[in-house]
């Protein structure tokens, strides 16, 4: 879908709901309702009439470049400048997004329109709350594209570093996501998802370690979670190694993560309940009696954010539709001792879950 | 100085301000007080009585040895945990961040404020507007040693690029980047202050050029713009090469930009406005002729962000203080032509600015 085509249904939306124009300042909804990728824009969509992209000039070039049919302006203080322009071109009644803007945003805004309607009929504003986010949620052909290659960089860089012999003992959590993240962006990524965890030995059981100079060690797990942007979409992926011979208690929590991750990848169905596809996976560490060492929810959307639309959780409300791309990442971490957790990114469809990173689940012992 | 002399410091802005506590939203600002490094958190801080940390389970191990000294309130909807607690522990009047916090957000807050009430008072909300960002822009010694860090990482990996001969012609814009970077990494550093830019050739006259697959030639320059983050902290410098031999017109615009630098460089004084540090470096620029080609704000503030205040440009607001972390960057871009910048990371003492950048600013012809 090209991004006029997605200004388009946030244009139907607005008509919808009465408005004339909507001001999106989400960088990340205008990257997406216009190409556009510098770290300054404000988009103006109008019901009836032509769009308004809004940056300052150290972007001139590169806004023609990638949104070649927006009209263009260019004003350091560009929300301001954009909202005048709104005023300017007659806008009535204006969208907002409030779940962004912020309350001293709000205030300058106000401040602005007042100003530049000088006397004359100041727009009201309105919030379109998440609505470029509820599109966002649902991905096109272009963002499955770009978030399968996303995974495949993700795919390929840990095959080459576990090939290579460079999960070994001896070296350091902190080398191992360097050298991953390296050959991530030798793959043709443009930059890590997050900043790589790997965690060894006690610090597996720790969700989100940050890796440090702890030295793998033979016996022990090894916990990378980590993915690769490309386009701006982020790929997700997490598996847990034994590096030399598995012991029965690792085996043992190994084998249960894998189930309840199958559980998990497999409820994900066109209409699941969000928070029942969580209790899928959830249910089958909580009888195995390891419920407490399952401490955070079971997977979220992804796309231009790492974390995005929809939770995946006890407290997530909503049911999943086709085209939303959604991680499946249950855990069991015992304190002090080790941890595991089975992560994938997956594309909901109506003929089921499509899994986009590819990496064998089996207990990978090096 | 300790997060708890920062806490205090707040303290005494929140009693000045009739506050009985302040609920700390931004997630630097509550790393600055706190020390805790997390993804997720909230500072309570009250005007009588202990404060209260509030973060997730994911963070439950690292929240108590960062910030030993707290009282830890782990929910995973964070935000109305530690506005419930404000409410148990008698606050009536408590400040807020209307910077950080959204419409949405607010509006939020104001309902758990009201549940949590139940029919008893509910707590006055209150902006502190950018109190922590005005404690946070005069750094103390800890911070100062963390940016000389920063500084110091920075201009040994360029140093070690250029004796190593990797700033040839043959190479890449791409590849001197992730060099650059991975040096830094070695070094020590966190991460790169940035995306590193490294633009050759007529790219060097766009301020803001993203590293690609252009190919340095003799002849051009090489206008690199980078930093490293050390404890949180970002150092940020600037260097324009020449490879191989100068021509006139990169000379004269060279000689051009570091005149306008030393000026800028020397105008920090305690008590200078910003906008006069400005003008002292861009009058050198215009009274050459090139007063259009000099097309951004002279600098920023640097510390837990790359960008903070004070901004010192044309449209700037307030005057220098000792302490202030603060870049002079200049530059002069001919479209289509090539381009100069010249950047320092500096800090504002009585006795004139320190530099902490210490790579030499003759014009360098490899």
């Amino acid at each position: 879908m090209s991004a006029a085509q997605r200004r388009d249904r946030l244009r139907a939306t607005a008509a919808e709901r009465g408005l004339d124009a909507v001001l999106v300042t989400n960088l990340l909804n205008v990257r997406y309702l216009t190409g556009f990728t510098g770290s300054n824009g404000v988009l103006l969509v109008r019901t009836e009439g032509d769009d308004v992209l809004g940056t300052d000039g150290r972007y001139t070039t590169q806004a023609r470049a990638q949104a070649p049919d927006l009209e263009l302006l260019i004003d350091r203080a560009t929300v301001a400048g954009v909202a005048r322009e709104a005023v300017r071109r007659g806008v009535g009644t204006l969208g907002y997004e409030s779940h962004d803007v912020t309350v001293d945003g709000l205030a300058a805004l106000e401040d602005v329109l007042a100003d530049a309607a000088a006397g004359g009929t100041v727009p009201a504003l309105s919030s379109i709350h998440r609505a470029v986010e509820a599109q966002r949620a649902i991905k096109d052909d272009t963002e499955v594209e770009a978030l399968r290659r996303a995974c495949a960089i993700a795919d390929q860089a840990l095959a080459e570093l576990a090939a290579e012999g460079a999960l070994r003992p001896g070296r350091t959590e902190l080398q191992v996501g360097r050298e991953l993240d390296a050959r991530m962006l030798a793959l043709g990524a443009e930059a890590p998802s997050f900043e790589t965890i790997v965690a060894t030995g006690a610090n597996s059981a720790i969700p989100h370690h940050r890796p440090d100079s702890t030295v793998l060690e033979q016996g022990n797990f090894l916990k990378i979670d980590f993915g690769a942007t490309v386009d701006g979409y982020h790929s997700d992926m997490t598996r847990t190694l034994v590096l030399g011979a598995a012991a029965d208690w690792q085996r043992e929590i190994y084998e249960l993560v894998a189930a309840s991750q199958a559980a998990g990848r497999a409820a994900l169905a066109v209409g699941a309940d969000v928070v029942a596809v969580d209790a899928a996976a959830r249910d089958v560490i909580a009888d195995a009696g390891h419920g407490e060492h399952f401490s955070h929810g079971l997977g979220h959307g992804v796309g231009l954010e790492i974390h995005e639309a929809p939770g995946i959780g006890p407290l997530g409300a909503g049911t999943l539709a086709a085209g939303m791309a959604v991680t499946v990442e249950p855990g069991v971490y015992l304190p002090g001792h080790g941890g595991v957790r089975i992560e994938d990114t997956l594309v909901v469809t109506a003929d089921g879950p499509e899994l986009l990173t590819l990496t064998s689940k089996e207990l990978l012992v090096l």
